[in-house]
């Protein structure tokens, strides 16, 4: 029997299983200055010690989607290895601030899976939650996948198909951020004067600028998750695939348009909620990433005056300016060159 | 109104205004460990903790330059989105050492302005202040770029120019670094013999070595800084533009040229002052740079007996070694090629 | 006379010289969150403080490879500047471990001397010794270079070639090591189940997955270990070299490897001694490393329950899937497309 792992597939996964994932992984000012390097994130809060004690935190928290990335790595070699798109997000929360220092771990649980029409594949749901080492839990949120099964002829189980939110509700929000002494709060250091009040619903925001992604990029970056799925870092058979290239790992391009929504966002601090997120088409070394946000909805925090919840919708393109707000056609078709679509709650001083 | 920021135009900055700006940043080992990785610097002051503590530092300081690409990045969004080119440097002055842990943010003056005879761009100096977030001063240095003009028809501000010293005095440097004990100073573990009695006057060395530089490297440098300028990161704009490549960040060339430097001044292991510098040629990703020095000047330092200053011309090209020490023809117009002129003060033991 | 080193040539060096390379190194957290996102390795030991701390380590020690190559760095501009090839390693050992803030230097010992029978080269023998700045032996290991002469009529010298042992007895292994309390460990955790007794003598494994290699990647690694040979950075002089291509440092081959190796050996953790190891082939950015082991011999290690040894052969390949073991033909030649050949110990928990 081989010691070499070759993951999971549809009919290895049984509702209501529980999987403690490798590896336990120690988050440092290193892979932060990393995750700098990798997007170029300007939020005060996370790039500065003195900006966050400031307002209450015991330090500058790390970032919130290296956190998510960290966490989502590690579920990969059980839940996705043989995955053969990872269709969605939902209900996604960040439960509690992660310093230098922490220690991350993740377990999932199966919570859904149906097999598809063409008796080859499935869709299995699962919930991942990331834990510190002392047990508080960080982050948890529901992501689904296609994956190959062993034998097409096995039998198909009961389908199982979570109810998902649309939304968190915002009153759920804001676990990860202290009550922050927002007088504290200083205008010119966070790089824009907008704050909650500020935002309207329905205000679309172009983020202007562009990045260019590179192959030793997105393979720093999705090594330094620890996220070990072979279609980011084989050329040698990827040369092969209906691509002909390596496939950009998709939480690379959600942290570029996260960082380039600095832009018109820069007071917009803190990722509190995952509603949802659909990677729509595939990014490649080589394309430049442009994004634009709107704001789908805005919400006060029962008991916070700090902050408030703005619900923003992040949608990224590849090779295309995002001046004309481009997402998806009359009958909801993405168009050509939309390559995310991703729905979030942020958290903004008041 | 659009919440995204498009820049200063020349008609926004008024000489005396005074700019702080965003994003603070907490300096920190990873941030080291990257600029170690992107440039190979070998000086043993900044590589070690135990070498540094024996001479009198707290700890390892971290280098020079790093702190000057991150004092200059915050300054980017404000003052040179819309540059057309970054002319010059002059007047910089290392005040205090930087130790990881330490939060630097960054306040710029407008000292001088003037409309350029085409009447659609005009020259802003600009004197830019790093500060910690106790409000010790690190760094101060005046830059000049050529920005373009809002709307050509506005009228010629009067002009004003700031004298800027050719050179720093040397009485004035070293505040950056402590007393320090050099009967420590380890040549075998600093990587030379030579030191400021060594040096002479007009003495060139050619730096010998070789760095070629990737797409990859110069964005994760330029992000790491938070240094926004378009022109490094968009392939998707930057094909169409004269050069049909992203530009490297000039800042990039200093680091591999005084990286390559070491080859001959390992124990120069301070930047103490940069009387001035110019990018007179654009680099590219592919490009291979190399460097020579040359000994301008030479001081001692009143109340110092630990270490002297040598004023170095650092000169860098691409694709051409520097055997034959190349900068400009009988006219001073720099060679094909040379692309850094580069003119600073160091320290090194007595 | 030039200020600038050439390196030393084979008249250089004489058996019995010392050398006390520059520059002496603090590893941090910063190195080893690049080190993470340069190979991908999934040691629960080494990732994470948590795990680590309740074995009995005082934090996750630094990556054994990653000591290595610090410690290797510093004498390549004193011993192979000038080298032809590196020809070999032996008797390699790891001392004691090492933690974040540690600072390393390296003194090597030439311990032998032959000239070629063409007499423009000669092979050189050196003993390197990784230390702590209190003194701590971390590392000590032999390697073999081939050094052009300065001069092809300077007489040979006197031939000596040390004994080296084929392999280190296991019973000198494991001081990096603390007693482990591996009841705490946790094989989900970790990633496997597989322990020392689960290993049979003669057993290969096919290790499946592959890193394709980027010059950035390579370049950002060579230089975090400060290793300054020119043949890996240089494309404007290598392009006229018999490759054609910067060659990849032969380190970073073996760190890939060792990463991949992680999908079947998941709780060998420790890489304990090097008894040899040869690059057989060059590795190019754009080539997609593959990696198998087979296990050439375990033992028990006297005085210890915790962890027995593993003795692991390591072959790495380009663009070469490993399911049919290649390594060497009949009459020993190494396969093409095999570019490593490395032999070590490894520690593995009980």
């Amino acid at each position: 029997m081989s010691k070499t792992s070759s993951g999971n597939f549809f009919e290895d996964f049984q509702v209501g299983q529980v999987i403690r994932h490798a590896t336990p992984r120690t988050v440092t000012s290193g892979d932060q200055a990393l995750y700098t390097a990798l997007y170029g994130p300007r939020f005060a809060v996370q790039s500065s010690d003195a900006f966050a004690k400031a307002l209450g935190y015991a330090h500058a928290p790390v970032d919130d989607l290296l956190i998510f990335h960290i966490v989502f790595g590690k579920t990969v070699p059980d839940i996705s290895l043989n995955a053969v798109a990872n269709l969605g997000y939902a209900g996604g929360r960040f439960l509690a601030p992660v310093y230098p220092g922490d220690t991350l771990s993740t377990v999932s649980e199966v919570i859904g899976k149906k097999e598809n029409s063409n008796g080859r594949t499935g869709v299995v749901y699962v919930r991942s939650t990331g834990y510190k080492s002392d047990g508080t839990e960080v982050l948890d949120y529901v992501r689904w996948v296609m994956v190959n099964k062993r034998d097409a002829t096995s039998p198909a189980p009961d389908p199982v198909v979570p109810e998902l939110p649309a939304a968190l509700d915002p009153q759920a929000l804001g676990s990860a951020v202290p009550l922050l002494d927002t007088a504290k709060w200083d205008n010119d250091l966070s790089g824009a004067d907008y704050r909650f009040a500020d935002y309207e619903i329905g205000e679309k925001i172009n983020h202007v600028d562009g990045m260019t992604v590179e192959e030793a990029e997105h393979q720093l970056a999705t090594r330094l998750y620890q996220n070990t799925a072979k279609v980011h870092f084989n050329q040698h058979t990827e040369a092969h695939s209906r691509f002909g290239h390596r496939l950009v790992y998709g939480g690379h391009v959600i942290s570029i348009a996260r960082a380039l929504s600095f832009n018109g966002l820069a007071n917009a601090f803190h990722v509190a909620a995952v509603n949802g997120g659909r990677h729509v088409g595939p990014l490649f070394a080589g394309d430049t990433v442009y994004a634009w946000s709107e704001v789908l909805d805005r919400s006060e925090i029962e008991g916070r005056t700090d902050v408030g919840a703005l619900r923003l919708r992040l949608v990224a393109t590849k090779n295309r300016p995002c001046d004309d707000f481009p997402a998806q056609d009359h009958e909801g078709a993405y168009l050509e060159n939309v390559i995310l679509d991703f729905d979030y709650w942020a958290l903004i001083p008041m």
